[in-house]
């Protein structure tokens, strides 16, 4: 028996599961990001001790986003939890479970280990999951096992440069992968097309506002057949088919497993991305890895937390 | 005591040594690449019978070029080796020296795993190694082991994408890391550049043919301190920069250890890629990683074949 906690910036989640990966019972509260840590804390291990005490617990994951120390067990300021400045979430819940074996994670890598132990990667040795959502982090899965690299910092496959003079990111660089092929990226790309009079579905589909233009409204017009739609997807894929095929170069993997754009968009924008890393990659590493969305849907958070123990 | 045996395009080596990096004996031959396979393995064969024979081996490492199947122990048509088609190299050994234990490894992943047990990479869990010579091959240590991907093609940190539109590689694809920052795309900066009338040092010391200019001469000319010079190696430092960063940010490294050029030009070239790195790579990743230049110089080829069985 599992506890896993999942800790985001709008809510938290307790879940008790199985190594299997099989989720028994589950508690979420809102995270009230304002309320400060120690606040949050202590309701987040109230929340574990109703699901988890009493129970005969092989260990507690705690998936979280960076940065992080995961050798010190330490959450270090990531920028969705405001105070969160070296907070020792571990000895926190070594604490309440005495014990018990407590492991931090960032989320990323977390996902990671649960797609590969239950989702779109499992049966490989080599995997590299990358989240295609507001940002692209990711983790490695390397000869079968967690790859953290020498501070924790292996798989930010999305802060690689793409196009050196490109756009800024978020994390103060030029041209990252992120700033060219994250959910918020291809709105960006979208509404700076939008104004020179094209893409006239997804301007309407965002209720006329160019300003209110997002991913989703050209994943539903490139769905519907748009030009200007399935454009701004092979732009996106395209860059992001330049990215993987990077990583491909580098770690030469199995399998690489893309989540939420790629799950939402399918092939819209796999097929771009699976087209570049055939031009861009060399053929013998490219045969070798299949590029897949992610399975787990919305019970990734959850699995993700219980993974770290399984 | 080890065998080393070292298959190259001009000359093959073997030596005895032993598992502190200590060579006892050593005999070299040229490869004669024309002769054919089956002359070249039977000399080599021969080669290694008169260093090793009679001694007590506890293994034979073999670093060749690659593509090689390393799990099969087979040679896979280097473009140094022609007609190496499929041969069977390691059962070729495993038959003159019954009962002792025969590794094959391409050359760049033994020479990392070299320079991490006896020279620039000592004591390090994480490590890269990138050749900066004719190509940028490499090989990764993760984790205190050597990482070779799902098919033997980890560590190809020379192919990723720098330039999407940039010059052509000798792979076969465009704007590849080695066709901006190797020895010979360094030549062929400096050629290009020096066409427009700038560069007279580097023509000079190139006996006044433009078409015999290489990297030694930019080299050269930038030790005395000669602008073109130090443009062309702060040029192809910056793109070496973009490539390091971009490993850095995928693998989270605790040192990197270049190759040739590197050790040539020193901080010449050094400080460019240094200063590129921390403006392109996460400052926390940075500053755990050290970048250097390769300890092992001429020893590293006769080396690198004994680290495999270290």
């Amino acid at each position: 028996m599992i506890l896993g906690i999942d800790i985001g910036g709008t809510k938290c989640a307790a879940v008790l599961g199985t190594s299997e990966g099989e989720v028994l019972e589950r508690r979420a509260m809102p995270t009230e990001a304002d309320a400060g840590w120690r606040d949050i804390v202590d309701r987040l291990l109230q929340m574990a001790r109703d699901v988890g005490g009493g129970r005969e617990l092989t260990g507690v994951g705690i998936s979280c986003g960076g940065p992080l120390d995961t050798t010190r067990g330490v959450v270090m300021s990531p920028p969705n939890l405001p105070g969160w400045d070296a907070v020792p979430i571990r000895s926190e819940f070594e604490r309440a479970f005495p014990g018990v074996r407590v492991e931090l994670e960032n989320d990323a890598n977390a996902t990671a280990l649960a797609e590969w132990r239950w989702g779109a990667g499992r049966g490989t040795r080599h995997m590299a999951f990358l989240t295609m959502g507001t940002g692209i982090g990711g983790g490695l899965i390397l000869d079968g096992r967690l790859y953290r690299g020498a501070n924790d910092l292996a798989g930010e496959v999305g802060h690689q440069t793409i196009l050196p003079e490109g756009p800024l990111c978020g994390c103060g660089k030029r041209g990252c992968l992120e700033a060219l092929a994250s959910g918020p990226s291809i709105g960006r790309l979208a509404r700076d097309s939008v104004m020179y009079g094209r893409g006239r579905r997804v301007l309407e589909l965002a209720g006329g506002k160019v300003a209110d233009i997002t991913a989703r409204q050209v994943i539903e017009a490139a769905r519907e057949g748009d030009a200007f739609g399935l454009g701004i997807l092979e732009e996106a894929g395209t860059y992001m088919g330049i990215g993987l095929a990077n990583l491909i170069q580098i770690i030469n993997p199995e399998r690489i497993v893309l989540g939420t754009i790629a799950v939402h968009a399918g092939d819209l924008i796999l097929e771009p991305i699976r087209r570049t890393v055939a031009e861009r990659a060399w053929a013998r590493a490219v045969e070798r890895c299949t590029i897949v969305p992610a399975e787990l849907g919305d019970r990734a958070q959850d699995l993700a937390a219980l993974a770290l123990m399984a």
